[in-house]
């Protein structure tokens, strides 16, 4: 996936619902986890006023600033590793009769905290 | 379940035991997830003083306030979406010999942050 | 593990790949956790500045101070729970061909709060 802005809330859930259909598992997990260590898997609110919450709150909890250690290596994105171990990198859904089995509000998000360059998620299906 | 106050800290440990117990597994994991998008499940201690900690301390990092963009919505309980991202909203538990390897002191516990509501947890146990 | 400072971050990666050679599973994941309820598994990048930023930034998201609650049981650590909480407790690896399938630079890490003591970490390799 290509994301535009540095912070970014994108919604993956279809493309993890295309995934468990393709697989055929009836009961089962599908496992989403970003493989970039400044970015982040996890369910909530399909709400574009939360997601602009939550991008404002993981600046007030993890805010960008020139003083990290991590700077000294010449990269300039500690924030979005802090925010990351924040939000939580990685879910498992649960499948039951062959289709994701969440709450009425549940849907998967991916949150970049360090983008303009290609990024991507694992999602591995498993079960029977 | 059903929860008394708009926050709380819930026990659930027993009702994961009973699963695991009732499942037959032997080797494999107990998964235990929050169905709704305001609460959490988490591994801690089996301690109500700790509980008000946590629920004290998750009130500084994510605070009740009427400015959240959410709140355009007409919901109030953006705090309580931001409050579960920080505390995550399901485990893996690991089954040996038919029962939970934990350590001695792991617990598990739902967590409501907009409750006074009919909740859910889903708890699936696979392995052999 | 032995953790000789009481907040620390461990490099436990090789560890990890040691077990999943060992168990000869090719498809599948290999799930970390601590069994310490003031201690955290986590995976981000292998960079010391970054571990000070981690352990500098939790201690203003959940600060050692004296009156919590929890400390009227005679303990002094609930900051180190909160901590665990912020960090999350535990992983799941995917395991693809043989080997952990992660990104180029996802590592996994023990994180202790409350050290000094002899630790436990589980590793569960499963699939097939």
């Amino acid at each position: 996936m290509d994301t535009k802005k540095r912070k970014e809330i994108v919604p993956i859930h279809d493309e993890v619902e295309r995934a468990v259909r393709k697989s055929g598992v009836k009961e089962g997990f599908a496992f989403v986890s970003a493989m970039h260590i400044t970015s982040s898997v996890f369910v909530n609110d399909n709400e574009s006023g939360l997601w602009q919450d939550i991008l404002k709150w993981l600046e007030e909890v993890a805010p960008e600033k020139s003083d990290y250690e991590h700077h000294r290596t010449g990269e300039t994105n500690a924030d979005a590793h802090l925010k990351r171990l924040a939000m939580g990198h990685q879910v498992m859904l649960p499948i039951t009769g062959g289709v994701l089995d969440l709450g009425p509000w549940e849907k998967v998000f991916y949150g970049e905290f360090d983008g303009q360059r290609r990024k991507r998620v694992i999602i591995k299906v498993f079960g029977e």
